[in-house]
């Protein structure tokens, strides 16, 4: 589920982002205390070796590699790469939310514009609607493995009721090697059609408003399969990716504290926990947990998108709107300021 | 309120932004003291410690592990994550108030095009205004803790007069589990609808442009919803905050003025008052704070967005336009310029 | 008045940009040839101020401290944080001036749909145009500096002409505690209206037609309104402030030529003048200029926009365009191309 | 084709994007290896040069000047230049991919407007389909390598069924010397008018739905030409190659190792491989790499757009909506929430 | 002209942008050469006066002076200052770029709408296209200097075929001291609603049609004109102008080789020619250069808009489409698909 905390932090009060930090679900360290053990574990692994199990020679050694090592963490400016990386993960995500397909605007058109309240009205609109929902429900599956699951067949998306049997024969008796989403979408549009000569929508400016309003939603269900499809380039995922990792996997012997008593430069000190390292790890690889959280809304994180709930949403006030609500107002009275 | 301040500064004059710096309301020093207030404190407290309470080999530890803890000043790049932190937060920051939903387009569309001046006109004219910013009351309740203060039940909303109590009954009525704010605009298309067919709206373009303006209005009332919703993700904020915090955790030891006559580098002098320190924790966590202060501008910061006053700013102008001004010319003369 | 300058450098010739340094209207110089004296004054002052008023023993103080403060000249990394924030203005002062109301589309629009060459037609077209523009100029009075003083009162306003007295009476008559902006313009959409019912707009899509252009124009009024009204959060400005201010504050003494004798690192040389502590105050400081100059191009710098020139060349134009050039059109000839 | 992956990384799970670290396709060892061991050997060169075929003199002499060269590891911030290069590289690169002119909107259009079930009124919507794909595949033959090769000549593209051998004839028959893709465009536009004058497009509205879709398509067509014509300036390009060539151009002898014994600065260890600046050179040269391969998403990389899976999708699903699909509706039954 | 290169690297192969590198036309090296003589020319003097005319105790000044000028090359850091400047005027460059007026869609529009294959009809089609053609070659004389070399005066306008001379006594007659870009534009409404009265456009629809799309492309013309006028703030060129030549102003003296024999830190070596400085010179004055390139592309640089041909193909697609096109279409005929 996503993870909304503006609200507690809606005022910029004293402490501030702190009350933020003491949280499980959707937080980092979640996300991240897997990788923090193991790098722990690795770190400890390599202290005891070094402390332990050498030679005095070989601790030596070990000294001047630790050091060389150290080295390179200022060869590889991480926080610049991760910032330009997941900035241009973070627009794409909120890119992919806002092309999220909603049929409020649709639903309301459809509720004034197409009339009858008998039941041949009443089918038609709901129809139309469920046209649409439809198409979100068949672009949704190919992207969010939530709603994958949840309809792992087209037989679930007919018992769901968002497709009838009959239906479900014509769109698999239409060949297209293709994603199918488009087809309920050109339903909508020949049944709108039909519905303007059948005198249902009574002029044509209104059956423009529908097809416009139809065309955003349609060009709203492509942008999210295309947001699929053209992923950010796999290389530069890979490139951020080994950065961090051969960062880390340096640290873990460049980091060993060092027998102080041989003096070396910046080893003054034993502490046996390496605070800063383990903090910069909490750090860097928080960030890049962050790239790795929004790369995919469309997932089961506890920050990604609810899809489900929102294609349940959606059904319903479709319906509540073009039905329920079609042409059923209260009574226009005087307000409060009638003068 | 929002703090306006740009017209002060409309010249860059000499001295420029100095002028700024001394304001209280709305300013960084009211946002931020209590945090500077415990930062010295606590630094008083490690100094006293250091100074007079430790024997002369504590104070040799404690020196040591200040000289290490002062490194991590170099270890985490803050200026990096929080300038992208902060531009992130920004650019929501300002997406937010342009999808604020002003009604002026709208209401200029009804004075214009729902004709009559008879009482039944005024009526329709009033009641779909009221219609369009019922709905943007109803949205901004469940965002801004401001109006949520002020309306915290439908009943307030009733008595306020954006609502009457058949409305109430009848939005009740319908069974949603999530944000009805739309249904007061779909009884504003079905309302427009019945309009044309009874020719107070004379011809189908003019029922058009009414749909679509409302429709833009409820995008903006949706995307207002969604920005709430959807925040920043938890996980970077998390992890901004993280590194600021420890950051200034180690400086409280790190920055120490130390024994000047142990010679240690860069600890020559002991001023008691580290100013630098003090001075990049105002910069630092003031920027943070900047962060705090617009990630949720619907809260009740001073330099959070005025939603009440929106509010009544909006109602006040829609009945103004839709009602006073409907046919309610200045009339026509030959203006200075005529030739 | 806006200082345009590309043309000077169209192309990348030999030196470039360096045509550019030697100019004084709109130049850096004269933004901040009054700061760098003060700098250069107080900077002189601490000058003789250690050179010959300390003695010997104040005089090592004075260096300790002097040494201590240069240090801080690497704790705020300036150039980040004003990069982030001059790009932030930047972006703002470019949306300001891209909202900037033109009535350009509009009044070819109401010049080709609003017929009649008789005087009612053109005192139609003309009154419609004016309201327009009197919007404009109402919100700009609110904004910018230069349009406030040329129209300190409405009366101002009617004896230029953008309005008749008794629409300012019908105006003043109307009570809002708001800006009332947007009055003019439901007087066009209702003029227009009208202008329809009598058969003056002789179609319902040119109605919409000039609705649609006059929605985009108010759109760009409340645009110019809202930029002003909220500006860059208070406290972002004043952290920026701060951290360049401080910095040159220890500048002064951090960047004081020790005495070379005394061996101090990085002091060898004592040349009086500080050229790259006055450098860098250039360049800083100018940067920050660039920042004031932007956050409100509505002020009188020479580099802000000439609002009062645009309201003229708005008025003119659109009265050209409507009325001198309604249907006054060049005969049609077969062009230099026909064949 | 195109790599999708977000799917693997859906969830931030432990471990998180090391799994997409071990793939050839389209990965960044892949498209780099060659350049790696290039840089391999060279290095290697030097190395056996420096160790074995100089004299005690020409090692001083060879190490002093490493020495130098290391410096210049320093002097270019390569990070930054790579950054912003790349930000701008990829903002185009998405830019391009969302100009790709997909015919969904305007093949839904077709479908429900233009009438008729006979052959003509079938002929009449293919054709106009026919038409807008044909112009794709003509600015995508000048742009795309892949479509290029697969349509050398316009031959090519009437075998294919995209052009009949009339239309080419009446295409090369129209003289200009620019891109000729807006011609079946133009035919489009003047058989719909000519549809509109039989009565096959019932009404003005539709008929103008059809000109406004088509205009967005040909928008998008034209967008593409241009992204190709005006690219990143050279001037950049050549100056980021240069950066990232001459940096490591003095790698190879700058990050030598020096002899131990001799006692320079951070030498103190020979390890023969330098992992480091293997390590650097995958990370920058990878992240120019990025660059290279998002400049032209119309070539043939693994990561490059699959245009011509597109033109064959495109032309499948537009004969399929407007001749299969039109008026073919699956009947109208009451769906399963049917009170 | 523009420098196409993506084709050339449409592939990411190995050497990749390497190929790039041994280019002349538009490139860096014919952009720098210059500059880089100069600098080289007053390095070798400085290195000459160092090492031959002065006296042994000058030089040690020189030393000391050269060592301090060095340190300044670390107070600036210039690639974030380009890195932020070139950034901008990239985004104004591209924007310029997409604001450039193309008739494709009027035309097509005016093609199918426009009806009467007679003389008259085609006389109107083929004026109006002339008129918006006529506008862009106005706006564009104002800011393109090749187009204003190409048509110094009005004339020169009227014997290209643009004007007739009665249009250009029409122009000149109508008062106005701002750009008259917007007059044929005016024309072109005016004419249309004639044409509408006459029936040659049939319907409002088609005429809206027409007011639409030339509001967009007045819309263009504009915001060229607009671009044109406000530039990137003066001062913030000079800023980022000052920053790049102060800094190689100190390299010229700092980046001496001093005597090595002198041994001071980082002078071990003397190499008579400064390679790094050099190349850091390509590189930053480099990407200043990049800034002047863009920041006017009217100009007449290699890398330059072809403004001139984009005149001479919008004129002749304009008459193309409107007048051999309307309505001479190639027969339909069954596709290759039909089934």
């Amino acid at each position: 589920m996503t993870v909304s905390y503006t609200l507690e932090v809606a005022d910029a009060r004293f402490g501030g982002f702190s009350k933020l930090l003491f949280r499980w679900r959707g937080s980092i360290y979640k996300l991240l205390y897997k990788e923090f053990l193991v790098f722990c574990l690795l770190y400890s692994f390599f202290s005891v070796f070094y402390r332990f199990l050498l030679s005095e020679k070989q601790q030596s050694l070990f000294e001047d590699f630790a050091i060389y090592c150290d080295q390179f963490t200022t060869f590889i400016p991480m926080s610049f790469v991760l910032g330009f990386y997941v900035t241009l993960a973070f627009n794409r995500w909120w890119g992919q939310y806002t092309s999220f397909p909603l049929p409020d605007n649709l639903m309301m058109v459809v509720s004034a514009n197409v009339h009858g309240v008998d039941e041949k009205g009443r089918l038609l609109r709901r129809t139309l609607m469920r046209y649409a929902n439809l198409a979100s429900v068949l672009i949704l599956r190919s992207i969010s493995t939530r709603v994958r699951r949840r309809f792992p067949t087209l037989e679930h998306v007919v018992e769901a009721g968002f497709m009838t049997p009959l239906e479900q024969t014509k769109l698999e008796g239409l060949k297209s090697d293709f994603n199918k989403y488009w087809m309920p979408l050109t339903w909508f549009t020949n049944l709108a059609a039909l519905a303007r000569q059948e005198g249902r929508i009574r002029d044509d400016i209104a059956l423009r408003l529908l097809m416009d309003e139809l065309n955003n939603y349609r060009g709203k269900c492509s942008l999210l399969f295309h947001y699929d499809w053209i992923s950010i380039p796999l290389v530069y995922t890979q490139v951020v990716t080994v950065a961090v990792y051969s960062f880390f996997g340096f640290c873990l012997i460049g980091r060993q504290f060092l027998n102080p008593e041989k003096g070396y430069k910046g080893h003054q000190l034993d502490l046996y926990v390496p605070i800063f390292t383990l903090l910069q790890f909490f750090f860097y690889a928080g960030w890049l947990k962050v790239g790795e959280l929004i790369i995919n809304p469309f997932g089961e994180d506890d920050d990604d998108f609810e899809t489900n709930q929102l294609i349940d949403r959606n059904i319903q006030v479709s319906m509540l709107a073009v039905d329920d609500m079609h042409q059923n107002l209260p009574p226009t009275e005087k307000d409060k300021f009638w003068v």
